[in-house]
């Protein structure tokens, strides 16, 4: 244990290891070589880890999550494109509003509050509609924490010809991607979720011939991934001023993913805490809200308990003051709440969780039924 | 001295506080109570820096200065508004091309590389063209370091019924800024400038009914400035994930602006450096682009020598070998280079850096003529 303070259980910021966050006891010039050397490792090692080398490049981007799934459909999507928006939760509803907002055409496949969009469905969307350009997708809806099905979707939209655009915030460095075998044009992601670096900028893997095509589309000076990445093809650097200490976190958060094992390190020690959680809190009596099949190792969204004396603010100060943060639910008809699993978080923590979970129920004068 | 490494005599990101760089040793939720705390300071801290707690707000934007001009131009601009931007270098540009990019309409006053807009051509600019609606000025024109006269300019936009927008990136926090005195809708800055933070966020002060009265113009969802003030004042949160260390370094970072005497105190420490720094390199043969009363106490411009034997790459790595970093120049038609006293730079570095600029002359057997 790193520190004293709360483990995060959420879905990002997250816990970072102490190393990475004392990679940020320097400065560096942000036009110096030292610095450069670091951006340039960080889009290389990005690459590899979607196995995207020789096909795609990658673009980082200041800013939060949402500032490069903004720049990557704004410098992708011409002005005439329509784009069909798979939703299942809140991350793809925000892409219909940042397309509304960048006035880009679009239809929605909305599932609901967590129904899995399937490839049937959009083959035949696809099919109806051939003014659709690209397809967007959400890889794990944090919203839930499913794990939508993108390699069926990756599919039927490469048969059909389009552009597939993947966010992949929450999944990305833990869940499998593989550029050669997943067809996309475009996979999103953040510094802060599973390489576990600190937040602070966005990155877009895209197909090299995609982006080379896309100049002059975007509508952000700052979000134009296009200008981003010709100048710094040319020169090194970022166009304006980069997180210098967000990104030497990152790298040295990526060299700890790589000793883990890479992505598939990564993805078995989540896959441990998540069926770990979801035992220990299932043999408290909660209740998942997926089935064991769609639940990502990510984030898992309970049901909050019926009982009256629950109430998520009290729950989440007493399991703080346990040093452990949760995250409230994002559904819009049942009572919910989310813990992750993503971060420095081991065995010892999930023990440790399911323990001051039970203490709180008990704190809080709440039984629950236990189901066998 | 903190550390071993390289002083930064950049205008951003600069040498910083091992104070400012320990704050980020911890990792928050974004979402949690404690980190809300850290977001309200930081907003209530920076609009009394600007006495504008009665009549502005501050709203942060994730991303680097650049996104934080170009969401405050996208959240105030209406699509019919029309914007007069008042360039004399790098940043001012930079406005105009934001604008375009966005479709906002506007015209520029160019005054070249270094020389500043006037109140009196600002007046008749406007008194000329009733279509404009907003001015955009930059208080220090960091590709010169040029101080452009903002009172006068604040003055003849008010007196016309303009709205004043201001790119303050590289004086907030050093030079004066009165709310009450000077008039202005909106003001921005970033984190990693005068008040000595690390970069990864900025920041507008915007007037409260201006603000208020701008929903529905953002061309962009994640640079919508409304929508972001909106979201905080009711949840106190960020809308997209902040870059959460970045954050609890500034307010370190303020809070030893406060300790140094705030804006003031801070004045007089760059005043001081620059006054050292450009007698010393003087003395040693130098000559500012500048007159001494447009001299900014941030970043300076310097003639390159004009002896053959002078090549900046070469100075730039000899300086960097004797702990300095310094800039190159911005200018179109002379070579230059600059130099910046903002940061953690005492009059201790300043006289290292005189020495170590004469060892590397020598090192390159240059001679300048000194004159008088
Ligand atoms: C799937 C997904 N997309 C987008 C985002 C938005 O990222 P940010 O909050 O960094 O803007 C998130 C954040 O958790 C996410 O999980
Ligand atoms: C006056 C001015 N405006 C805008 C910027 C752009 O800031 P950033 O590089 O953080 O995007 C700078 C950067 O130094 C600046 O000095």
């Amino acid at each position: 244990m790193d520190t004293q303070e709360p483990y995060l259980l959420t879905p990002g910021p997250i816990t970072t290891s102490m190393r990475t966050k004392k990679a940020m006891l320097h400065d560096w010039g942000s036009w110096d070589d030292d610095f450069n050397e670091i951006t340039a490792q960080v889009r290389e090692r990005l690459l590899k880890a979607a196995n995207a080398e020789e096909t795609h490049v990658c673009v980082p981007v200041q800013g939060s999550g949402s500032f490069a799934v903004e720049a990557t459909l704004g410098t992708l999507v011409p002005k005439e494109g329509k784009v069909l928006v798979l939703m299942n939760g809140a991350y793809g509803q925000r892409m219909g509003k940042t397309l509304d907002y960048m006035g880009r055409a679009f239809v929605a496949l909305d599932k609901g509050d967590y129904e899995p969009p399937r490839g049937e469905e959009v083959e035949k969307i696809l099919a109806e509609d051939p003014a659709i350009t690209h397809v967007a997708v959400v890889y794990c809806e944090t919203s839930s924490g499913i794990l939508n099905p993108v390699q069926e979707i990756a599919e039927v939209v490469h048969a059909a010809g389009r552009s597939l655009i993947i966010d992949a915030m929450s999944a990305f460095g833990a869940l499998p991607v593989d550029a050669q075998t997943l067809p996309f044009d475009a996979l999103i992601s953040a510094a802060n979720k599973c390489f576990e670096g600190v937040p602070g900028f966005g990155y877009a893997i895209i197909k090299k011939p995609v982006l080379a095509a896309s100049q002059g589309r975007a509508h952000s000076l700052c979000l134009d991934l296009y200008d981003q990445w010709v100048y710094m093809e040319k020169t090194g650097q970022w166009r304006f001023t980069p997180p210098t200490h967000v990104v030497a976190a990152f790298l040295e958060a990526m060299k700890e993913h790589e000793e883990e094992g890479g992505v598939q390190g990564r993805y078995q020690r989540y896959c441990r805490n998540r069926d770990r959680m979801v035992a220990g809190m299932r043999a408290l009596g909660f209740k998942t809200l997926l089935e064991d099949q769609w639940l990502s190792p990510v984030i898992t969204t309970f049901f909050s308990p019926e009982a009256e004396e629950f109430n998520f603010k009290t729950f989440y100060n007493l399991l703080k003051e346990r040093n452990f943060i949760i995250y409230p639910g994002k559904l819009t008809e049942a009572e919910s709440f989310r813990i992750g699993c993503i971060g420095q978080l081991h065995d010892e923590q999930i023990d440790q969780l399911i323990v001051a979970v039970q203490e709180v129920l008990e704190a809080m004068n709440i039984t629950l039924k236990k189901t066998a």
